[in-house]
């Protein structure tokens, strides 16, 4: 089915000035201007598809990421998207193992966001050409095919390619009846657009209570900056919905080892199922160490959207470090390298809940992790994806929301399409919308 | 002593065609050019004295460095310089904290080479107007001073700011000593200039016969390409040396953990010292248990140079991974997080041995190795510094190597400055050397 060759990669600076409004607002990342790095691919062929590609960023140093993606470009132009998804996994090896670029990462930071935009291109172009969403391209494909489009380098330790067939063909057990449920009733989410840190007691009420109207039944609040601080809010929002709703923390890294442990015990009142990001990202066994000390208590560790690649992945899970594994769909190098790390926490029987938010993040994972439903976990214990209420008008399909859960995506490709209008206003720094703040604030 | 505010940052893509003559080349960098991001700061005082820094690249991506120079830019501009170093701890955190940039890193990568280059340039300023070489300027430092450079954040489950000054402290005896004994007898250091992956074995064999004569007692090799050619260059290498020298090898990350292990058990009868980067640099739990592995065949586990920052390096050490600490002088965010990861190698009792090479890593680490051995590890024992004969002709203040070590640098500064007409004609891809290059290429 896939053809024509790519003709043209181009990439914007696409910026949202979110810091306005305290939306986005952690303990780590105090004004974030939620933006992407946005690429689109074109091909030789007339029928008018385009891959579009998004990784998130957090305004300055989009500009970074954005020359990362015309560093990689070369891998992909001209390249027959045939041969690209025909050995997925060489493609996936040519780009992350560059021999002069490698050393700028390897496959970590600005190379491996970059790496992210362009594969999610080429991902969405791919669903796009066999008409299907995402999840279902996906669903749909055989378990060699899914495990010949990831790069088993530096996990062959925990997880080799026979493993990774093996539980794929157990999981088509009720496959078809997963996919029908996911179609009826959605995937499951939780809700962070309550309690950024930036906003006042009570914008934290309001939005609570509209949330638990809504049929919210899952909250998540930043902590992390001031402890005082942090037992008011934790006991307004845990007041506001009950002991019997879930309630989540995220100290964004802000702790070290020693201090999470003292500042969660303080918090554990409030009776949070897990603390996410505790600490530093690279920290494996700092995490490990976490979730001892808090297990007795029972809180669980949560961490991912900061964890740079699976081999960082592989060891969290080695080192039973974390009780609830978050993958993002813009960190890793795309659905690629999620799809191993996916089903390393099958292995491991860690349920995965994924992270989202920003621009983009919640279109683009909501596709891993139906699929992850429907062919690798078959479970939805102790699982749900993460929903901000953000952005989502500047997206051509933006997600569907109902009674709290996602709905699988109908539309062809992987929901990264940016409405042209959006991406044209808010062009850093030409873009309508930033010409106007800039000019105010005298640049 | 320290005055002037930054009227002026300037980065520089400085390129060599190193991959020209196979210099360079290993298992996963086939075809390096070897390059810098090369900054210069400039102050309002009329002194003449610039700061100069570097971080080390191989070729593309130098300009997404460069790029994230820029993007650094404004943390450093019409700061007054003794306002960085008088809180320079609270500058560093300042640089790789910025709430938007961070989530391109953190600290790692990209960004995290580019905050070398940047701070590289402010410790040459610091020790210029000190008048002082940078090893100097260090060992000359009260303990507390020195700590006061080092941002602490993730580290402190095993080192304090207290345990780093009573470290620093206790080392202070015999410390007049052993800067004698530098001066006299420099630090010992060995060869990779033998026997890079590209080299012919007749290369190899007359680069190896002539650095015997030179008085070289120790050597690496790179390995991992290909089994049967490992066994025949190792071979060679060893019967060139004879039994009583020191042979070390060198993956560059080529295997899996496996592999690792099985590989090395085909190579310990040429009785290597150490394998360095045997695997993913991110795999302290892979790390380890190839240390285990090794350790009954008497071979020891290196790594260092790829390994993103102190938060590596802390777990390298709690998960005893490695037998060698190897600190690179352009991948860590500088002389700051340098000095945490020299004191948690102390206190750990492993030693540190220094990645050099490259452009300019050599100039560099030889001045944090020194200050290692006055001020921190009092120790030679298992330690010397990699040395490769590459681009010191480049260098207004070039390495001078007497019997096989190095002699501690006399010139004011971090060794940092390049030669103006070097920058001028490597520029890339302005510069006199490229323009021809590719023109020949038929860009």
């Amino acid at each position: 089915m896939v053809h024509g060759r790519v003709s043209r990669l181009s990439v914007h600076d696409v910026r949202f000035p979110t810091s306005l409004g305290g939306h986005g607002s952690d303990a780590m990342h105090t004004d974030p201007d939620y933006s992407a790095a946005y690429v689109v691919l074109e091909t030789d062929v007339e029928d008018g598809l385009k891959g579009y590609g998004i990784t998130f960023t957090l305004g300055r140093g989009t500009e970074v990421v954005v020359c990362a993606v015309n560093a990689l470009a070369p891998h992909v132009l001209n390249k027959d998207l045939g041969d690209i998804v025909g050995d997925f996994r060489g493609f996936y090896r040519q780009l992350t193992s560059d021999g002069q670029l490698r050393w700028i990462g390897p496959e970590k930071g600005v190379v491996h966001l970059a790496t992210a935009a362009v594969l999610n291109a080429v991902w969405d172009l791919w669903a796009k050409q066999e008409g299907k969403p995402l999840w279902k391209l996906l669903v749909d494909m055989d378990p060699q095919t899914l495990v010949s489009c990831i790069d088993f380098r530096y996990i062959t330790d925990v997880l080799t390619e026979e493993e990774a067939c093996e539980i794929l063909r157990q999981s088509q057990v009720g496959k078809k009846e997963r996919e029908e449920q996911m179609l009826a009733h959605g995937y499951p989410a939780y809700t962070t657009s309550c309690a950024w840190l930036g906003y006042p007691d009570a914008t934290l009420k309001q939005l609570c209570s509209e949330a638990l109207k809504d049929g919210w039944t899952r909250f998540k609040v930043k902590v992390g900056a001031d402890l005082q601080d942090d037992i008011r809010r934790c006991r307004l929002i845990r007041n506001m919905i009950g002991p019997e709703k879930t309630l989540m923390m995220d100290a964004n890294q802000r702790w070290d080892v020693p201090e999470a442990v003292e500042w969660m015990t303080k918090l554990a009142e409030f009776k949070p199922l897990w603390i996410e990001e505790p600490t530093s990202p690279d920290d494996i066994l700092g995490h490990a160490a976490i979730s001892k000390a808090l297990a007795p208590l029972g809180i669980g560790v949560a961490t991912g959207e900061q964890c740079h690649n699976r081999v960082i992945f592989k060891q969290l899970l080695q080192a039973k470090a974390l009780k609830f594994l978050q993958i993002d769909s813009c960190r890793l190098g795309s659905v690629n390298e999620n799809l191993s790390v996916l089903l390393m926490a099958k292995k491991f029987d860690i349920p995965v809940c994924p992270h989202a938010g920003g621009v983009g993040l919640c279109e683009l994972v909501q596709h891993l992790i139906i699929f992850d439903f429907i062919s690798v976990s078959a479970s939805l214990q102790d699982r749900m994806c993460e929903y901000v209420d953000h952005l989502h008008e500047h997206f051509k399909y933006p997600v569907l929301i109902r009674e709290a859960s996602y709905m699988p995506p109908k539309d062809a490709g992987y929901s990264t399409e940016m409405k042209e209008d959006s991406v044209k206003r808010h062009r850093y720094p030409d873009g309508e919308v930033w010409k106007k703040l800039l000019t105010a604030q005298g640049n």
